[in-house]
């Protein structure tokens, strides 16, 4: 081993990994995501990793210097294929998944998707460049009912009030429908709503006099104190800030929010809350929106978000198809809590039961007891060699085994299994025993 | 919509993607993979799907076009960044990863492996460039147990004789010791021992009279017609062929083979057989080898491969880490079975029960009939509007969900559940109510 060159591998900046012990956990998490999503019949689908470069680009420059685009490392000449790049999100690979496969699917299609996605960004401290996400949309043609976008919130409170570790947080998802705050502002015909917009989405970062000021710099020729001042009300104090109706716009969002949060009136108090300072940035959202934060760390941004979009697939099949889909984006949070120290990490390994190997000899009948316990849905190893008991049960300690199981290590002698919690150990048979009897 | 440009998109070759139905079942393998895995002690890592190019490369020039390296769109000048590349299997990464976070584990390291792995490949028919590989590998610090390499195919017997749909396909794992045919050939002298191996490796496919003509050509200055025809028996008849002990090479292959193939006496006659013609082509495995194959077609190839190999992580580390390991080519395999309607296909959405929607008025009750049959570990939907009940029925029947739940249409009327596969409709209390009842 001398002659060799030892280079010791570094982390990749930006794309996380975990120990056993940690990975232990995210699979909790992943499975408890995945039952709440099913127990409302959302269905599982996986796109692969990459997408055409044309399909992916479509969704605007913003996101264009994100992208990772592949390469073959020993490309032909002549090679026409289209270029690939890995996606970005779920929501661009749904609108193609949907309109590629459309006659095969059956409408309102409910569907979850957990894969992870890919930001080609500098790395720097924090900043993922892989991550999961964890989506749930709806997708249905023409018309999709207004109470799948109350559904949304509702699952996802579910899960991120149970997620081991997460029982003791305080947060709060937050609703708004952006046809309001548009509708407003279509009232006084400024130039460029989308500025405003991304303005506006700086309300509880900024605070309402930074709002305030920007909107007067930007729009001082169309819009009065009076003007802005209501807006910046409307951003604090909710639809109560609205002066008069303004247009039959602002009527409907302010309609389907509270129908959307009067669907929401048997989820504890504060879980979700109508907050109209909500508006998503630049996305595409046509109507409801969500981001969900922690109320005492609200600076940290929204750990689950989403909305109401118009037509997603507008542009590869000649539908209207209007959807409503919020996303976890999981590796953040998990991360999060995981430097927090607060993610229930126990053992590092699924084995439930390491059996002792008496001897060499006696392996068969070590492996035989294995097979027992496995039948009972025990995780079950044998110890992999006839050292001293002493090391056999170091073993276990280390990796956290929570029993050991001794077979009898002369004949006409009972099993005996040993608790490593409590110390007790005991004889026991098995092909009946259970590890909570 | 009629001024949008549209385009159907079309599927990437190579990048295969499910219908919901599809996808259930390949969860269905995945799960019951993860299970079986971890009935044996096997813990879950997951690695980044990128690897920085030089750790990925280091294997050598055979794999070098296979790899994706990965770009940043909009890639800043001066990025001094190393070049990533997908992961185009799970052995290098495990290799990384067991160095880099050589003090965290616990040895012997048991983990299970189930992820994506990419090959840059031109897109051909039947081809897969992104596929699932489940892989489970051991490793130890300077000497590891021969019965781990035994464990291997029992394990992987266990998965593959009970996939769903797999139940009655004729399988075969063979096995075999690099030993034994490296210390025949290491006895003449001949110069690269690769180039042999690689001929041998297609005597599965080309038969012994292509075998034996290639060494001929290849080697007639090293090799007699009896040294050849001898290493021809060898492969066509196993270690009963072996004209003498040759050295302590072949012993030691010998002792280790017959080793494995005792401790799986257990399992059914012909599941797992020895076999000196699996060689495993310019793999670096230097000791015991496995291929499984289709009895009722050989040909397709090996669906379930892995072996021994010596020292997995020496670049990286000053330690001496051998390790055996076993994969299965998830994706290539699913969709073989796929393909053959082999596959126990059924409903489109993890929904039990789909709850009829009476009238929006009733809406508050169906939803809460839909949460109580929830509290039952049930996957419920409720319809998404008071259409006519013809249609609601025909939803469920479409999606292939197995109940429909009636709430009641007027007050003091019972709730009833239908069963779509008998037709049977009767009273029931969504308190208690189970499908099996």
């Amino acid at each position: 081993m001398t002659d060799r060159k030892i280079t010791k591998p570094r982390p990749i900046s930006g794309f996380p990994e975990w120990l056993p012990e940690v990975r232990r956990v995210e699979q909790q998490w992943m499975d408890h995501i995945r039952r709440v999503f099913e127990s409302y019949g959302y269905a599982s689908i996986e796109t692969p990793a990459v997408e055409e470069l044309d399909i992916i680009g479509a969704k605007g420059a913003d996101v264009d210097k994100e992208i990772y685009v592949l390469e073959r490392l020993h490309k032909e000449d002549g090679d026409k294929e289209a270029r690939l790049a890995l996606h970005f999100d779920q929501t661009v690979p749904l609108a193609r998944y949907v309109a590629q496969h459309f006659n095969d699917l059956v409408f309102p299609f409910k569907r979850y998707q957990m894969q992870k996605v890919w930001r080609g960004e500098r790395p720097q401290a924090g900043r993922f460049r892989e991550f999961y996400q964890c989506d749930i949309d709806v997708i249905n043609v023409d018309a999709l009912p207004l109470h799948f976008d109350a559904e949304m919130p509702a699952v996802m409170w579910e899960i991120l009030s149970s997620l081991p570790g997460m029982e003791n947080e305080k947060i709060q998802i937050r609703v708004s429908n952006r046809k309001i705050l548009m509708g407003v502002l279509s009232e006084f015909s400024i130039p460029d709503i989308s500025q405003a917009i991304g303005m506006i989405d700086k309300f509880e970062k900024n605070g309402a006099e930074w709002v305030f000021k920007e909107l007067k710099i930007a729009y001082g020729d169309y819009l009065t104190d009076y003007n802005i001042t209501e807006i910046v009300n409307i951003l604090k104090n909710g639809p109560l800030a609205i002066n008069n109706p303004h247009n039959e716009i602002v009527e409907e969002g302010l309609c389907d929010l509270t129908f959307v949060m009067d669907q929401l009136k048997h989820l504890p108090e504060g879980s979700v809350v109508a907050d109209l300072s909500i508006v998503r940035g630049l996305d595409y959202y046509t109507g409801t929106v969500y981001e969900t934060v922690f109320l005492d760390d609200p600076g940290y941004g929204s750990i689950c978000s989403g909305g109401r979009y118009d037509d997603l697939a507008g542009n590869y099949i000649n539908k209207h198809l209007p959807g409503v889909g919020i996303s976890i984006g999981l590796s953040r949070l998990f991360d999060r809590l995981r430097q927090q120290n607060k993610l229930p990490i126990g053992r590092m390994t699924p084995t439930d039961v390491l059996v002792v190997l008496p001897s060499e000899e006696r392996r068969p009948l070590a492996q035989q007891r294995a097979h027992m316990l496995r039948q009972s849905g025990l995780n079950v190893e044998v110890f992999h060699s006839d050292a001293k008991l002493k090391r056999q049960l170091a073993y276990a300690e280390r990796k956290g085994i929570p029993f050991v199981w001794f077979p009898p290590f002369e004949d006409d002698k009972p099993d005996e299994v040993k608790n490593m919690t409590t110390g007790m150990q005991g004889e026991a048979d098995a092909k009946t025993w259970k590890p909570d009897a």
